[in-house]
């Protein structure tokens, strides 16, 4: 297929106005014609939420110059379902999510937004990158990972994507000189260990703040978090049949 | 461990006076003391979603006879992170999530906040099931399906679950006598393909409603959509590693 003719869908989490989503629609100009359908407001922690209760808004804006750009009321994962019926009408060739924000390395692939958007497109058969950087900060350095990002965008629009699968892309924080490459990972065993924060409220009723801290609780050195640590750009190679298929013998063993 | 001392999680997504929730609860007495933390407004289709930026409330209701139990503002899965950090200050020994108005089977795990309970439950270390009922209707007839939880919980306890699993169970429609039986199985490659309605409001703007098909494309005879059209209990263990282990060798020829 020719860069002309190629069809990119650019997406986030963080929403439309989001710096690190500008940075992902200038690479994805470089390999075809990118259309962005994006949340109106940032989606962080969604997960793979849908709508299906209320209505959604899709809004035609200018945000990003020569860019046909929508911006969406609805999650990730909905901006994704409504830019194939609603603006595509057919399936794009690739489906770019990010550059979000902060980690989704992990066991944060589960909470992400961004990464449900990739999800989604590779339910559709699209193949589909989540890119995360590891800095929360709006005005996060995106520079030093732009050319791993082009680098990997164009390793799979050349090898193409496995069926059922995607890339978790996430981007440790450093100078260009810093980065030592890409390394293909495992998701790390790691979790949140919440501690809500109680306070109380004028009125003297109770409410809960969610922070807490997040744990590596994996040794190996093939996992994302250790790639990220060691200031490698991690790729974890991710599927959505989240059958445990080792288990399936076990438990036919079971007397139910 | 005796079943008075057993301490048992009860929550959902259909939100915590949903009739399906209150089977459940009757379910989990006979094997454990039971805490039902449970969402204040129905949850489905918030896939795994947790409130990061809004706080959360819990209050304490008598919403089940000599049952402990709260209602949270959140996400399915803040009410299982709530529930241990805030309710018990410790980790249940058991958490049953459901049982749920309609289907989480194939595909529906992504998008469930039944399921995403049961998820949170499983990071957590704790043994999970999540339940649902292939009936989205308020009065769906649950109690054909109760022998079949009853003795999937049984199993469960008696058994564990290995680390990193836990189990998805849906449960057809019918008469106790057209129940077959249980099947242990994989998740079918099924989606929904979306068309969604585009109406416009009384100020001239487009507005969309999510519609759909649930479409099967998978021909085993080995997946929960098999058995639950053949009226079985399909129970697939899952797992929240999400990697594509057999894409990371594949991914390591290419060359970056």
């Amino acid at each position: 297929m020719t860069q002309a003719k190629r069809s990119i869908l650019v997406t986030n989490d963080d929403g439309i106005t989001a710096p690190g989503i500008a940075h992902l629609v200038e690479v994805a100009k470089q390999f075809g014609n990118v259309v962005v359908v994006a949340p109106d407001s940032p989606q962080s922690g969604m997960g793979h939420a849908v709508t299906i209760s209320k209505p959604i808004r899709l809004e035609k804006v200018n945000e990003f110059e020569g860019v046909e750009s929508y911006q969406c009321s609805g999650t990730p994962a909905d901006c994704v379902k409504l830019a194939v019926d609603q603006v595509y009408h057919h399936k794009p060739d690739l489906i770019l999510s990010g550059i979000n924000h902060g980690s989704n390395a992990s066991i944060n692939v589960l909470y992400s937004g961004t990464m449900s958007a990739a999800v989604e497109g590779a339910i559709e058969g699209i193949p589909s990158i989540g890119f995360s950087l590891m800095d929360y900060a709006r005005n996060a350095n995106f520079l030093p990972g732009i050319p791993f990002i082009t680098s990997i965008v164009a390793s799979v629009i050349e090898n193409g994507l496995t069926d059922g699968t995607l890339l978790n892309v996430n981007i440790p924080v450093g100078e260009a000189h810093e980065l030592k490459g890409i390394k293909i990972c495992r998701q790390a065993k790691a979790k949140w260990d919440e501690n809500f924060e109680a306070r109380k409220d004028p009125h003297g009723r109770d409410y809960y703040w969610m922070v807490g801290n997040f744990n590596d609780y994996d040794h190996g050195h093939d996992t994302d978090l250790w790639a990220l640590k060691n200031k490698y750009v991690s790729i974890v190679p991710t599927q959505f049949d989240m059958t445990a298929h080792h288990m399936i013998g076990h438990l036919n063993t079971w007397e139910f």
